[in-house]
């Protein structure tokens, strides 16, 4: 790849100071990384006979860090059941029956939705994950693979430790080391404690990170509460689910104070899906008491099943009016908060911020350009009585991306996706579903439900 | 105009029966009203020689009834603060210097905003309003225009009913019957008695709406308790101001179960704000008891300043999000009524239902074709199961409209405004801003501050 000079009506570097830079540029290197930030004249001056691509009416910005999302094509499928009741009668019959082929279409769609919505890197809890690996190799986005594993008499249709070390063995590092492969656990109810420990132990071996949900409702803290006589947090750690290199939990609803010293002692990365957690009827978690103890906080639109989409854009809008809207406080949670859980505060909290996140010399080049020549970018003011990032998060959506670059290579332009073919992934994934549907339902026909652990009297 | 049959892969009706068309044709005739809706194999056999639009991967469906708006520049500029302090720090300030060409270039921006995102119907609240008639003639939108008036010692900045009658006079009715003039009313604060009376009686006159804030914080409620002992909604009833021949009243979001069966019983149309309820920490609407009441409840995304943008699928995704939510119910507010409160709900808060709000013979052709073939809107399923209006509420961006018409002539095309030229627009409004800013900082910087009744004891 050669070098290659994006010239911006605005560049936001999301940055420590949050420098905006008026008519900026930044030079992406043959490597895929960023060299150099700053303001066109001086680029283009030091940089004779780099091709420059002109972002005209662009806002050049880092990528949107997704930091939990699951492939899945029930899009509005699965409606208005809360959590754990949801999960039974639709979800879990569903991953009962889903083959690997759906699977991986199932991540074709998702990441090219994400990359065309703006999401750089997403971190994905799914299944039969080398189809996503493939995905994410072939579609060119930077994915955190965390398989749905489960490790219990009453949930042998996830994914297992055993299948989670090999697609570390075999994709961790791999697309040109866009793609990581940690430790992932549905939940800690789906696992016995032998598999606790072995979870560690493997994220331990490997280095790499473990993910997955807690403290989602009040049920969960509750069943922790009865089961263990812990709150969640406590028992994860208690039972060794911390002691991974890097942890990032989703969802963080219902935590104490105890627990949140917890999260930021032990630097655990929260992932918060306000829509998910609206639309779930879980609650909403206390973002403004992490941000404030410390803890590195990003954003997740979680899955097109309980969302039901995956822009970031419209998480962020929603991570705004649920802070404001659940503390009855219209300063609460300000612009500039929400616009680094989305980018640099993702980033930290996958243990990523000296990779991506930020417009800085040195990271990669991750960036998207998004269209400032629509009335929801009007106005746009610089400067520092600017509205930029109030337009972001409030009235900007996916749709207004223009262009997507991960580690160097533009993956979308002009709106369109260019590294697949987006009109072949709907058609297969339409085609696919009445299938997947028809064996979930024959399932249920023949089994009578599909129960678990809930149902009985601890594990 | 020459008859248009537009066929589309899915029409949705919005009728009572809430009928989808899978295959389906609506015949737009030479007047501009729906001629007949069916199949499209039917409706093709039936209409030779009638010009065909195949609208193939989209879904025709209502155009979207924005049943609170406010034109306006102000995105992204006033933020943070709860709404009477706004109000006073950034709002009324404007309304102090703000001149009639900025505020007809507001309207003009904010119409194709709305058009672009598939509003066919504004209930546009503001300033200098014959600015906002021209607007709306030329654009191409249906609009209600309801003046920002005030009839108060402390608020002789806005409109009043002498420039809000002579509105009537000159454009009820106007660009053929698409322009209806409402009487309006910032709020009952900014009003003296005699003029409570006053409005009333122009509303009787010309047999026009009336349309005012009501119950949007607890202040406003409390507030009117201190004023008058009595709630607002029954102030508003005790003085007169329920008894213009159709009255909407906006936010209602405090509300006791006395005021919501006065709403319900006087046929009072309610305009839900869920994002502007949501950013200015003002609280969520009882939506649920309303519609149990049989009270019409449509939505509205109040101004660019409050939301901050105009998009109607935005709002529908809020008010189910909010619903669910704030009672932690995840089965609160079904996609259906969610579609039903931006269609043809709106349509009859605004006591226009035998005119616009579905897809049926007679009616107007106000109708907007939804892009199919993206990620929002995958998988999609037709029949008893379908997803249809699920993906519509939880997945589908204003970005995705493809189509916009009303009154059978086209105004978007493609996405892309053809009754109008968009770059002007917003140039426009981008180089007014500066002088407008300047003019109400001057104005501030003159003043201290704008003080107004909510300092005072009473009126």
């Amino acid at each position: 790849m050669n070098p290659l000079l994006l010239h911006a009506d605005h560049v936001l570097t999301m940055n420590a100071k949050r420098t905006v830079i008026a008519d900026g540029a930044v030079l992406v290197g043959a490597d895929g990384r960023i060299a150099a930030v700053g303001s066109a004249a001086a680029l283009l001056n030091d940089n004779p006979g780099v091709e420059v691509k002109r972002l005209a009416h662009r806002l050049l910005m880092p990528g949107l860090v997704n930091t939990h999302a699951h492939s899945g094509m029930l899009r509005g499928t699965a409606e208005g059941l809360p959590v754990w009741d949801w999960l039974q009668q639709y979800i879990d019959p569903m991953h009962r029956v889903l083959r690997p082929d759906e699977a991986e279409m199932a991540s074709r769609l998702c990441y090219a939705e994400a990359l065309l919505s703006g999401t750089t890197t997403i971190v994905d809890m799914w299944r039969h994950m080398e189809g996503s690996a493939r995905a994410a190799r072939d579609l060119g986005i930077r994915a955190v693979l965390v398989p749905y594993v489960a490790e219990h008499p009453d949930h042998d249709y996830f994914e297992t430790l055993d299948t989670n070390e090999d697609l570390i063995r075999k994709w961790h590092n791999g697309a040109d080391g866009r793609i990581q492969v940690w430790v992932g656990m549905e939940h800690m109810f789906y696992a016995t404690p032998d598999a606790w420990k072995r979870a560690a132990e493997i994220s331990q071996r490997y280095g790499v990170g473990f993910h997955t949900h807690s403290n989602e409702s009040r049920f969960d803290v509750e069943e922790t509460q009865r089961r263990y006589n812990l709150r969640p947090i406590e028992a994860l750690q208690k039972f060794g689910l911390l002691d991974a290199p890097k942890v990032l939990l989703a969802h963080c609803v219902w935590l104490s104070d105890a627990e949140i010293d917890i999260l930021a002692r032990r630097g655990i990365g929260v992932a918060h899906n306000p829509v998910s957690n609206m639309k779930l009827a879980s609650g909403a978690a206390p973002v403004e008491a992490l941000l404030a103890a410390g803890v590195a906080v990003g954003l997740g639109t979680d899955g097109e099943k309980e969302n039901n989409n995956l822009d970031m854009f419209d998480e962020m809008k929603t991570a705004s009016l649920l802070a404001k809207f659940s503390k009855l406080d219209a300063a609460a949670l300000d612009a500039w908060s929400v616009c680094d859980m989305a980018t640099a505060g993702g980033a930290r909290a996958l243990g990523m911020g000296s990779e991506i996140g930020s417009v800085e010399p040195g990271k990669q080049a991750d960036l998207i350009a998004v269209r400032t020549n629509t009335p929801r970018m009007t106005p746009l003011l610089g400067g520092p009585q600017g509205n930029l990032h109030h337009n972001l998060v409030h009235a900007v959506q996916g749709g207004d991306v223009d262009m997507t670059m991960v580690a160097g290579r533009i993956l979308v332009q002009g709106g369109q996706l260019v590294s697949g073919d987006l009109q072949a992934l709907i058609g297969d994934v339409n085609t696919a579903v009445p299938g997947l549907f028809s064996r979930r339902k024959a399932w249920l026909d023949a089994k009578g439900g599909s129960k678990n652990a809930l149902q009985r009297d601890g594990v």
